[in-house]
């Protein structure tokens, strides 16, 4: 198999969705070896740093990409299987930033109450027992967390002659903050524009569902993926697949509706797999669902919904995509 | 230990929580072999039942209680262990009720258009094989799927003088309608009455999370449970245990307010058990937390926050409350 | 025309709507001479008190009532016309309580942010001038505001057997806390219990629409209203009507979904009054309505759906009942 | 004063804030003459017309710009005021388009209902009487409404190198829908990129609050306005003023956060026109407020915070701005 490999330099980095021009084409089954910075842009080292004074709030996010797809037409399906996710730092950050998170007022649920205090985890990381310290500000209480690598954002150029920051997550994917887009994941996301122009970014070493505080274990990570496309099929919101579960996820506000976006997606998806009407698909999703939320930070929130396979019929979406990406990842190694 | 056996007749149900006669005073420390009616009160028996016709709107979710536990005062906090849940019936029941549900109109996210149509799904049982059977209204498609018993609804009196619908989840827990509140769960509440006044009721054999279509597979139950009392420490909102992880329940709309109560209740618990500011509870709960969403339909929403113990230093919340319920269950079966 | 007095004496003050013995029976048509104390029942009185120490969060916004109405049924429309609404004190007072208010952290709205600081602005009223005094607490800026007297609290006993407290408005009226509850104004409410159960009380000699801090110019009231009763035609949510508008008002949360309960009732009244599908008055209300916001502090924020009646074809509802009624408050005075 | 006219060739729509090529450059204290067309990009004539039929997706609500203002620059405050508003059509159209409205599920608000019917209400225009008139659909019932015209739209291009679709409005103006947005209203924005990048469309010949249905008498329309420039001051949302109140718009999901962050963009301006602190601010503006929505469809919602200036103390924000641009328009005509 074809492997591109591409790590960006500080002035590649790109913050939108959209309006950017492609760094490469890829043919769909290409794989794909990349580097992501985190999401603060590397400005946060030290446990010391106040995200008011080191991060550029225009320089946030950055992603990696974005990747022309070859024959990639408005109304596809984009498939991304991630192979695997390596913390590229034994280093670690979370922080909380002035008027960011779930637990504050934001710019957006305005308020009047003075900030939260900003403060910044340094967190090392033992790469090789796959485990980060998380170190108290206010005892001496530590404690060693087991990595659960993750990709914050995946995504494609918006419809609608858009160009959106890598922020805000929305149909087109993007920062969806989700621990389940991990190594094993297939996404599958509609295309918006020719050559679909996806990219990656935001490394998570860890992170709770919900995302908090607002940020996770910020990270650089190395990224093995694998591309592939689908003629037509484009789903309305991301559907994601990996060995135990189909899983769709929604972004918006409020956080019912981000939820209800992908619940109505998953009703869809079974209606599709098992030929049910949308009353009976309603029904069985409305049993067998799990609802774990992805974050309720970025601007627009993202929920997921996941079915287990095991409560399934067996299926085979996609004409086995995921299945033969699995198959492809597993050559790679 | 004494076991006080309770099976309501119909006149007995409770549909409020305050407000009614306590059926019973228990002692701390009591067990109780309890049965609860459906939350349908029973009136939904075949797949050709439309709910607007069978259903009385004034006897929906029957409670089985009121139960005053002896000694219980406001501030201090009820501890109720699910010992075993065992479906009752051989059948169950689930729903589209009009304008009820998450992916429809309802009388609070009013609108306009037409209901989406009334349908009755009965799901036989399996008690032996620990199964239901999905059969769809308008294919030939039909499926197993496994039973997980929960229950619906487990709730104290609300304060300010109130009585409140079981309809309704809250502070005082109620239709919080979380997959969690199954056999092993031990929840704590805070007591804002004299006695407490707890009920249970509205057994599922199966719900997904969110409950999204509005109903489970609604069956009468046979509960166990044992009931104890700690003095003092109330939570805000529920909290609960098993022997896997600790969580809270928030309930609240819109749904990211029902979560932001149970996480704000999270980092309130992370900071008594290990002496940790608010800041760093924040900050570990954000790297660890679940979020798995209870109901979306409930007019206020019930969201869950749940960290594994196996990511936590060892603890023994509310001097092994839990730990103690368990060994006294064993005892029983 | 008969005229019915009451003050109540403080150990009269009611805290919920249901749930209390009815102080008097009223038969439709009779005026009454009412006193309401204010929202703090009558416990800050100085620009140095704190609501925490002073407030009795047991004891918030009582009510004078409740008073049953010879007749009322389940399914009966109250009509209660507001006479005048007199201000019954020389001065009124506004705080910010810790965690309450619209621009700030709630118990639901749940967050880590420090409360903003408690406060209390004590207003000299002018009562021959309609005017009272804002003092700023941090610089020597004072201002004349005109009087606008108001009732922020009108409602009947919930259904469902429920008692709720007086704090959070729903489709039974309540704590709505509209600029539109004025002198002249009708109100037109759903009976849930038999004789209806209603009350007021919650005195605002001014407000602006949001009740943004959560509290407005709280001063003791004389209420001069008169109450009568149509039999059947309950609406969903509470219709007003005063010589200039038609309004409706909803309940509920998050702000949209209050303002839809408004409007559908709009739609549904339009229809009524004028013989239009749902469609036709959908479209007639999207292009004549005002939509000036209540309440977003009280729980359940309330938001008001008002047409001009310069901007309709001439209509009497219920009868002319409003137009009865103002003349009938003229034979009062 | 210099007069610049322009009216777009269809082909110089622009659908976007940001993106698009400036059309032309104006100093500041320019009057401009502009044609507007109507948000269907005028494909919706006859009242037979099916939204999903005839409007192209892509193109909705055209733009009149973007006007590149002379010495604009990121963090500087553009002031637009609206010399006059004259309908340039005797017709206009409002559409109920499938899932899109207030009282319907939408995309985001997603739901499994079947959406309402599509219709289209064509108003006959009376220019001279300032009146058109509604036909209903299913009844012989028709209707005067007098004329109000107000632009739908008035925006600059975003941060953070976004570019954003006419059709949600957010920090940046854009489609706010706010019937206070008429002649003789000044609009404040914070400018984002070099030159401003403003554009205009959408005029409405009357509107709801809130338009409900999502569409309001759409229709093409002759714009006078007078661009100026003040260095520094961008506020954080878009300010208003006209000769009887200031106001604030703020745009978010859900509809509290947009009210909120019109409420606090009004409690900082108080504080700076009178030099109160952030408390004595909110105390004020609670009291003193109107809280009239705008709409309640564009994906983002828009609240408007009102305060009449007889209710203030005299103030001249921003240098009397809005008075010498009152001026300047007196003279063009």
């Amino acid at each position: 198999m074809r492997i591109v490999e591409f790590t960006p330099s500080p002035d590649q980095y790109v913050w939108t969705f959209g309006g950017a021009e492609p760094v490469l084409e890829v043919a769909p089954g290409t794989a794909m070896r990349l580097w992501t910075e985190d999401a603060f842009a590397g400005r946060v080292t030290s446990a010391t740093d106040r995200p008011s004074e080191v991060l550029n709030p225009k320089e946030l996010n950055p992603q990696t990409g974005p990747f022309h797809v070859t024959g990639a037409e408005p109304g596809d399906t984009l498939a991304v299987h991630i192979v695997s996710l390596e913390p590229a730092r034994d280093w670690a950050a979370s922080t909380t930033i002035p008027l960011f998170g779930a637990l504050t007022g934001t710019d957006r649920t305005a308020g009047l109450q003075a900030p939260l205090p900003e403060l910044t985890w340094i967190y090392a990381v033992d790469r090789a027992a796959s485990s980060a310290t998380f170190v108290a500000h206010d005892s001496d209480f530590t404690w060693e967390l087991p990595l659960a690598p993750m990709l914050g954002t995946l995504g494609v150029a918006p419809a609608l002659r858009e160009v959106r920051t890598t922020l805000v997550p929305d149909y087109f994917g993007g920062n969806m903050d989700t621990p389940e887009l991990r190594a094993g994941t297939t996404v599958y996301l509609g295309v918006n524009v020719d050559g679909a122009a996806f990219s990656v970014g935001d490394g998570h070493y860890r992170q709770g569902e919900g995302e908090t505080c607002g940020t996770a274990l910020e990270g650089a990570m190395n990224v093995t993926l694998i591309v592939d496309l689908i003629k037509g099929h484009a789903p309305a919101w991301p559907r994601m697949e990996h060995d135990d579960a189909l899983l769709t996820v929604g972004s918006a506000r409020p956080l019912e509706d981000a939820w209800r976006c992908s619940q109505v997606e998953m009703v869809r998806w079974l209606g599709e797999l098992y030929g049910l009407t949308t009353m009976d698909a309603y029904q069985l999703c409305s049993q067998l669902c799990r609802s774990p939320l992805a974050n309720v930070v970025d601007v627009n929130y993202s929920a997921v919904t996941k079915i287990h396979k095991t409560l399934l019929p067996p299926t085979d979406p996609y004409r086995g995509m995921h299945r033969l990406m699995r198959q492809r990842a597993g050559e790679l190694t």
